[in-house]
């Protein structure tokens, strides 16, 4: 077999066998197929799609280069959650604690991350005491007994993915559809977990801007999971604007334990329930969605979520009395409120910038090597569809430098206050199984 | 500038600036710009394809990253011809001396190459004492003196080409029209001819197989040459079985003298003259393509064209008698006639294969370290249209091993007699202005 012809094959248009695309994700990995030539077929695959089977084939292959998580010493029906990436979106800090509450078991490997705030690792650890470096014993150990335990990167998970990526990122073959589901499937089904909920972002500050490509991503994500044993579905749901209110580290847990309270922000209640209510379902906890919805409901009105939480922190090592006064989270120096000039609606915040903005003040890393601050970020007041009136602030920027004019100028910037009326944006695009 | 931008410009289909292009091919030249972006820019030219002023660009750009050849010393308007590239192509020995003949400045940059047959440069060095290697100076004055010079490669002509060509062969992108256009016309525009006749070959014993293909790369080619004040044109001639009776180098030199005497075969013949005629009238010895034949049709009955063969033989050291005594050229030391089995007519002559035969004789280089058997090969006594009764000669072997069983074998294998009477292929199939 030579790759040459591989290329050509998939240049013109043929469906490539399993073995060949073993021969091509093996040799790259092992550096017997040189990056011209990977770089020369991912183009080729871009124009030309890949079927489901070689979607499939190819994030097994992805999978078989490294090693795999064994969650089997746990009990039950692992299901993970995966987000395609937003800005400001703390469902996974809520979703943890909460389905953990109704009996399902919640074995999360969890990465730090370059971006507007850190990594989910990143958050938890704003909770005074958190270890999320705990050994693979405890981590078993941790879910069997409370049903939830978060862990950073471990072992050699999916490398032929690393390398393909970090070629692909050079060679501008990241926007396609099947290399970008493989990519993200082949970490999920690496890590471990039986089933898969999928929360594909859509809008102005998603990778997918719009429906159709979402639609498309969350399907050749589905097909793959199904392909291979692990029961997906997908949620498209919206990204037009930040999720929730908080952008920032301890911000976010903040807000979380409010929505674990049922104090949250609207829009964060409502896509935790929807992604929960799912995720439940398939952990078999649950013989419907909806009955599903009503038991994370009631573990919310009962207090059973925040214990949950409460016992998951102590379990890491972290000080769980946060959860009632997380006045002991890391606070930032200063508050500056950046107040609305003009009286309307607001009509759009450009998410990106909001979160280029969160990154400025210290709450994400821009390289790998930037120092994150867990105590800042931004805390959003107003939402696309809400009123204002000149003097109603718009953003609170929690900051420890004094002046922060240039982050107060983007968040104008980012956003549009329209005269008339603007209707709220919708959520929950589609459900894709 | 960076090429990951230029990269997902042309995958989403823009026109790149001459900024843009000459930023690619400078940088891959000088080796800022990695492999694996060019082959994934290079695959992503192959799906889009380029426009006209876009090959262009590259052309020049390729042009102007090494040497190019000055023949302003050299009077009257250099007309150069190219052939994409067939089995048993014995133009140019014919087209060198018979344009020359009624004064068209032929100024020859020919290499030795890969293929079933050496170089133009190893079929004139089967004359004895002929010396390729002339210097700049002798080969000025020579095509002053008597309008035709041969020289071997020279200067480090558009190095560019050649590290994109390199490239091009593992990454499945040299089937691209574009591409192949601007490789072919760089290294014609860099050695300084004024205008072009292309000679693009198309059927089963060429790159292009079929019409449509061919007429589209003649058209990218002519495009470019008329772009860049290069006056070019090209004729499109069938390579569906090789052309005249010869193939090997010695072989293909005594085919030429016979062409030149206006003895050799009808194919070739017409071939010469048609492409012959269009490089008079490029430069401007005829004011019409009819005229220009006329006046080639006189230098063969005249004997002008094989006494300015004389005289360029002459003139790089050669001995000149060879034309009038063709048994002073290198001869093989046995013939061996494959004979007909059946009757019927000539259907078919895989072009390929016979080529093949005739490299394994020792005719050709299979690497660039072979040596040549200046003195084998092949004449093919039956073409396609041709009756045949059996006992006919098909060809005859020239050959310096006396079993040449797989020879013969091949060649069986590549002829096909058909019962009825076949059709004898067109020789021209277009023109493209």
């Amino acid at each position: 077999m030579r790759m040459v012809d591989l290329i050509a094959r998939k240049r013109d248009g043929h469906e490539l066998s399993k073995t060949e695309i073993d021969f091509i994700v093996q040799g790259y990995t092992n550096g017997t197929i040189p990056d011209y030539q990977m770089s020369s077929f991912l183009m080729a695959a871009f124009f030309r799609g890949m079927t489901p089977t070689e979607t499939a084939n190819m994030t097994m292959a992805m999978v078989a280069s490294g090693d795999t998580i064994d969650l089997s010493a746990i009990e039950g029906i692992k299901v993970d959650k995966h987000s395609t990436g937003g800005v400001g979106d703390t469902t996974t800090i809520v979703l943890a604690p909460l389905v953990a509450a109704v009996g399902v078991p919640v074995a999360k490997l969890s990465g730090r991350g370059l971006g507007h705030t850190g990594g989910t690792v990143d958050k938890f650890e704003a909770i005074p005491g958190f270890q999320a470096e705990i050994s693979s014993e405890q981590f078993v150990r941790q879910v069997n007994e409370v049903k939830v335990a978060v862990t950073g990167p471990t072992g050699n998970l999916t490398p032929a993915d690393k390398k393909i990526y970090a070629l692909r990122d050079v060679t501008g073959t990241v926007n396609s559809i099947p290399l970008m589901a493989s990519s993200i499937m082949s970490k999920k089904i690496a890590s471990g977990s039986d089933a898969i909920v999928l929360d594909v972002k859509v809008g102005a500050g998603a990778f997918m801007k719009d429906l159709d490509s979402a639609k498309a991503l969350a399907k050749a994500m589905v097909d793959i999971g199904n392909n291979v044993g692990r029961h997906t579905m997908a949620v498209i749901s919206d990204m037009n604007q930040p999720l929730g209110y908080a952008i920032g580290n301890a911000l976010e847990v903040k807000e979380a334990i409010d929505t674990l309270r049922g104090e949250g922000p609207e829009d964060l209640h409502e896509l935790c329930l929807t992604l929960g209510s799912h995720m439940v379902y398939l952990a078999k906890q649950a013989s419907s969605v909806s009955e599903a919805r009503s038991k994370l409901e009631e573990a919310i009105s009962s207090g059973r979520a925040l214990e949950t939480f409460k016992a998951f922190i102590a379990a890491q090592g972290g000080d769980a009395s946060i959860v009632d006064d997380p006045s002991k989270l890391p606070v930032a120096a200063y508050r500056i409120e950046v107040k609305a000039k003009e009286a309307g609606y607001v009509s759009e915040i450009v998410a990106d910038s909001i979160g280029t903005a969160a990154m400025i003040l210290g709450a994400g890393r821009a390289t790998k090597e930037s120092e994150i601050d867990l105590s800042v970020g931004l805390m959003l007041y107003k939402k696309i569809g809400d009123e204002v009136k000149p003097g109603d602030t718009l953003v609170t920027i929690h900051s420890n430098r004094e002046t922060v004019d240039d982050v107060i100028e983007s968040i104008y910037e980012s956003y549009t206050i329209a005269s008339g009326k603007v209707e709220r944006p919708v959520l929950v695009h589609a459900e894709i199984h």
